[in-house]
C-alpha cells in the first residue's frame, strides 16, 4: 500500500469530495508522489502535496549506483538510517524515556577511561579489571593441571597461548585491587570448621595432622565399586570458586555436585587424576587434575568449568549462571587426602600466580613463550611457523612477572621477567621479535613477520611491560627495560602520526611495508589506542601523547581532520 | 502546520467521519503523533497511524551532543540530508527528469580522467586542456609586456608566479592540441587585406615596406591632440583575440573599442607605452605595454583584459561576455606603425610561447624562479622568505620549456630546462627544493619548508617536468633528468602508502614531520592525485600506482578501506 503524505485540512476537502469518485481516486492514489494527475481530485490533491511540500516518497540516487528509497518534504530530504549505518558504518537505536522515543546516533560503539592517576605497575593494568578472559570462546576451558586457560585462537586442538595467559592473570591481578573483599566459606579446615562427610560402608576416612601442611587433614579411602564414596553435603549458592588442597593417589577423583535451582537439572564436575585437559558427555564434565601425589593447592572457577564443558558440547551459553545454581555436593573417591576446603566469591590471586607461575615453568632458554600454532597474519606476509615470539607475549609476560615479584618477593620472578627482554632485541628474521622502521626506529612486533607490520597496540603494550619492569627494579636503576623503553618510546612518538588516518587510527602500517590496502582499526582497537597514549600521556609529557589521545578520541564522535 | 502521516483508504473513513466533527478535530491533528486521542475520530486516526507507521517527528540525539529533528516510520528512521551533509561533508542535490523528481547524492564533487593512452611529453599537460589560468581571481591581470599572468596569491600587488605561469603556458598548449582550428580574420596585413583607416585632420598615415618584418607596414603619426587620431571602424563579434606588430615611439598607444550589443555601454582598452601593469577608470582601462621601440608582436585577449579592468574597480564579473560585446575600432595615436593586424578565436602558441620566453628571460643563475613573495604554509613551520624556490615552479617549468624546444628548436629553451634541474638537487636549507625522508628517499618540494612538508601533487608535477625533459632529450639519452626521475619514482612509490587515509588521501605529510593533526585533501586535490597516478601507472609497471590509483578512485564513491 503507498503512503503519502497529506496535510490535514487540505485533507478534508480533497478526500471528502474524493469520497464521491471513490473507485476513480482508488485507482490514482498509488501515483500520486510520481505525475500530476489530470482528474479533479487529482489536482486538488496534488496541490495539497505540493502546497505543504508533504512527505512523498523520493528516490535517492547514490553515486549514480544504485538507489534507495527517500522521503522529502519541501526541500528537505530524508535519508533512511539503514542505509546511513551500512554506507557510513554507524551506530543507532531507538530508546524511551517515559513514553518518549529518541533515537540516539552514535559515531562509536568503544569507551575511552580516562586515567584518574599515574599509572603505577604496582596496581592495575590498563583498564584490564574490566577483562574478563576465561569466558572468551577462544578459551578452551582452565587447565586442571596449571590453573591458566588454553587458547583455540588459532588451533581447535587448543595450545598455552602466553598474552592470553598473561591477560588472565593481569586481569585477576587488576579485579583483586579494585573488587570489594570477597565473601569466604570455609566447608572444612580440620579444626574449627569440620565437614560432615557421609562415607559409604566399604570406605574410610580420618582425620590427621599433616607435617607438611602443618594442619589436620581428612584421609580417605574408597572401594573399587561405583558407590564407595565420601560425600561432603552442602547448601552453597551465588559463590562458585572453590579452592582446596589435596594430595590424591591415582585413579581418586574430586567430584562437585551442581545443582539448576529452578529445574532439577544437576551437573557434576569430576577433576580426576588424569593428563587429559577436558572430556564432557552430557551433565558430566571431566578435568584432569594431573598425576602429582604431592600435596598442592587447586582453584576452581565452578561456573566457567561448567560453562566450558558445555561448550565443547555446542550447549548454548546460559544467562547468569550463578544465579541459577547451587553447590549441592563434594565427593572424593579413590585415595587420598583433603584439606583447607572453602569456597568463595573469588580468588584472583590464586590465578594471578597462576599465570605467574606458568611463565616462570614455560620459559624456554631465550626467554621466550614461543606459539605453537601457525599463524597467519596479512597477505604478502609469510605465515608464522610454530615457535614464533610475540613481543605481546614478552611484554605482557614481563608485566604479569614483574607484578609477582613485587607481589611475593621472590626473585625467580624478577630473573623470569629479565630474561624476557633478550627477545626484544633479536629481529624477527633470527626468531625474535624486533623491527626496524627505515632501518632506524625500533618496534616490538606484537606479530614478527616479513616485512614487518608495525602493529601499534600491541607495541604498546610491551613498552608497559618495559615500564612495569624498569619501575619494580627501581625507578632509579639504569636497566635494559629502562633503555628499551626509552628506545620504544622515541619510536612511537615518531611514528604515531603514521597511525592517524584523520578520522580514525591504522590498526598496523602493513599499507606500507606491503604496499596493501590500509589495515583500519575497528572502534574497539581505536578505543585501546587512545586508552594506552592517555596512559602513556602520562607518563612522558611530550606533547603529542596527549594530543593525538585527544584528536583521535575526538574521532570517536565523528570529529575529523581538517581538510585543505 | 503539524503533518501527519496516514494511509489513504483509513483517511477516507476517518476523515469523512472527521467532517461531522471538524472544529473538534481541527483542535487535535496537532497532537497526533505526541499521545493518543480520546474521541472516536483520534482513536480511529491514531490507529491509522500507528497501523501504518506514521510519519512522526522522532528527536535524533547525534553523539549525546545535539539533537537533530527526524522522521520516523515504524522502525524506521529517516534524517535530514541538511544534517548527513554536513556531519560527513557529502552533496546532492534535487533534480528533475520529465517531472519526476530525484536527489542525487555525490559523495565527492570532483572528476576522473582515465588516460586514454600512454602519456607523450610531445602531447597535452596531464588534463590542462580545462584549466583556464587567467580568469582565475588570483590572476591580476596579463602583463602588457610580458603577455604572462601576474598572480595576487600571496602579495595583493601582484607578482610573476613561475607555476602560474607555466600552467598557463601548458594550458595554452594543450588547448591548441585539443581545439579546433581557430577562426582568423585578417583586419590589415598591408598587401591582400587593406584596413580603412580613418585620419583626423591633423594626423597622417602611410604604407611603407620594412625591411626587418619584410611586409609593407602602416606608419602613423598624430598631432598632441586628443582628437588628433588614426581609427579603422570594424564590427567583429565572437573572436576577441586581437594580436598585431607595432613599433611605437613614446607616447603612443593602441586603443580598441568595445561595445556592449545589448546596452549601448563602451569599454576602452588602452595599450600605452609605459611600464605600469594596469590602471583602470570607469570604462578606460590600461595595459603598460613597455618603451621599447623595437618591432614586436602583441596579442591580447580583449575579453580577459576588459574582465581584469572591471575586476580592479570591483566591478562584477560579466557572465558570457563573449555574446554580448563586440569589438567596433582600433584607434592608434602618436607616433609609430602596426602591421599584420588580426582577430582570432585563440591564440595559443602566442600564449604559450609568451610563458616560455618569460621562463628563459626569468630564470636566475641558479636555474630558479624564485618567489618574491612570503609564504606561511603549516603552523610549526617557519615561513617561506621571499626569493623561495618551488619544485612545482621548477617542474612545470621545465614542461613549457621541453615542449618549446620541440615545438621550436631551439635549444636555449633546452639548455634552460636543463638548468632549471640544478636546484631540484640543492636541499630546501639551502635555498633549494630537496628534501629526503628519513635521510633516504628524496622529495622535490613544492614548499620547501623546514621541517619539510612532503606534498604529494607537487612532487608529481615535478616528476613529470623530469620525464618531460628526458623525453624530449631522447628516451635513450641517460641524463641527469633521467636519473631524477628515477630517484623520484623510487620515493613516489615506497612513500604513496602514507597518504592513503582508508578513505580519501592526505595533501602532505605535516602530521608525520610537525607532529599535528593531518592534512587532509579535500575532493579536488585528492582527484589530481588519482589523475596523476593513472598517468604514471602508464609509464611504470610497478602495481602499487595502478593499484592505488583505484583505490582512490573508490574512495570518492564512499568506497573505504577494510577495518580488522
Amino acid at each position: 500500500m503507498m503512503l503519502v503524505r497529506i496535510n490535514m485540512r487540505s485533507a478534508l476537502v480533497a478526500l471528502c469530495v474524493g469520497v464521491l469518485l471513490l473507485t476513480l481516486f482508488w485507482s490514482r492514489c498509488g501515483e500520486l508522489s510520481h505525475r500530476p494527475i489530470s482528474s479533479t481530485i487529482g489536482s486538488v490533491l496534488s496541490n495539497a502535496l505540493s502546497d505543504r511540500g508533504g512527505g512523498e516518497e523520493i528516490e535517492c540516487l547514490i553515486n549514480g549506483e544504485y538507489s534507495v528509497a527517500c522521503r522529502r518534504d519541501r526541500d528537505q530530504v530524508y535519508l533512511p538510517f539503514s542505509f546511513i549505518q551500512k554506507y557510513f558504518e554507524v551506530y543507532g537505536k531507538i530508546t524511551s524515556t517515559d513514553g518518549v522515543d529518541r533515537f540516539e546516533w552514535s559515531h562509536s560503539y568503544s569507551k575511552i577511561y580516562h586515567p584518574k592517576k599515574k599509572y603505577d605497575p604496582r596496581g592495575t593494568f590498563t583498564t584490564f579489571e574490566n577483562y574478563n578472559v576465561e569466558v572468551r570462546e577462544r578459551v578452551k576451558c582452565i587447565s586442571g593441571i596449571e590453573g591458566v586457560p588454553v587458547s583455540t585462537q588459532w588451533e581447535p586442538r587448543g595450545f598455552y597461548y602466553a598474552t592470553q595467559i598473561a591477560q588472565f592473570g593481569l586481569a585477576h591481578y587488576s579485579k583483586n585491587i579494585t573488587e570489594p573483599e570477597p565473601r569466604v566459606r570455609i566447608m572444612d579446615d580440620g579444626e574449627k570448621v569440620l565437614g560432615n562427610w557421609i562415607v559409604s560402608k566399604d570406605a574410610t576416612i580420618s582425620r590427621e595432622y599433616d607435617s607438611e601442611l602443618k594442619a589436620n587433614v581428612l584421609k580417605f579411602s574408597t572401594s573399587e565399586l561405583a558407590s564407595s564414596q565420601v560425600w561432603l553435603k552442602v547448601n552453597i549458592t551465588q559463590d562458585f570458586v572453590l579452592s582446596l588442597n589435596i594430595m590424591f593417589k591415582p585413579n581418586s577423583s574430586l567430584t562437585v555436585v551442581l545443582q539448576n535451582k529452578d529445574k532439577k537439572e544437576t551437573v557434576y564436575l569430576h577433576y580426576v587424576t588424569s593428563n587429559q585437559l577436558i572430556y564432557a558427555q552430557d551433565d558430566h564434565i571431566y578435568y584432569g587434575i594431573g598425576t602429582e601425589t604431592r600435596w598442592r593447592r587447586i582453584t576452581r572457577d565452578l561456573i566457567i568449568d561448567m560453562q566450558k564443558g558445555w561448550a565443547l558440547q555446542d550447549r548454548p551459553k546460559l544467562k547468569s549462571p550463578r544465579n541459577k545454581f547451587k553447590i549441592s555436593g563434594l565427593v572424593v573417591s579413590g585415595r587420598g587426602a583433603v584439606a583447607g576446603v572453602r569456597v568463595s566469591t573469588s580468588e584472583h590471586t590464586a590465578h594471578f600466580f597462576a599465570a605467574a607461575g606458568w611463565l616462570v615453568r614455560a620459559q624456554r632458554a631465550r626467554g621466550g613463550w614461543p606459539v605453537p600454532a601457525r599463524r597467519h597474519v596479512a597477505p604478502g606476509a609469510a605465515d608464522l611457523r610454530p615457535g614464533w615470539h610475540s613481543a605481546m607475549s614478552q611484554g605482557h609476560g614481563i608485566s604479569v612477572l614483574a607484578r609477582a615479584y613485587y607481589r611475593s618477593g621472590d626473585s625467580t620472578y624478577l630473573r623470569a621477567a629479565q630474561r624476557a627482554l633478550l627477545l626484544l632485541d633479536v629481529p624477527s628474521h633470527a626468531g625474535g621479535v624486533k623491527a626496524l622502521w627505515m632501518d632506524k626506529y625500533v618496534w616490538y612486533e606484537e606479530y614478527p613477520t616479513t616485512p614487518p607490520l608495525f602493529v601499534l597496540n600491541g607495541f604498546i603494550y610491551t613498552l608497559l611491560g618495559l615500564y612495569d619492569l624498569h619501575v619494580i627494579e627501581g625507578e632509579n636503576s639504569i636497566s635494559l627495560a629502562k633503555k628499551m623503553f626509552d628506545d620504544g618510546m622515541t619510536s612511537l612518538k615518531t611514528l604515531l602520526p603514521l597511525f592517524d588516518t584523520g578520522s580514525g587510527s591504522f590498526y598496523d602500517l602493513r599499507h606500507f611495508t606491503l604496499g596493501i590496502s590500509p589495515n583500519l582499526a575497528r572502534w574497539d582497537y581505536h578505543a585501546t589506542h587512545v586508552n594506552q597514549l592517555y596512559l602513556l600521556a602520562g607518563l612522558d609529557p611530550d606533547p603529542i601523547l596527549i594530543n593525538t589521545a585527544r584528536r583521535w578520541e575526538g574521532y570517536m564522535q565523528g570529529k575529523r581532520a581538517a581538510h585543505n
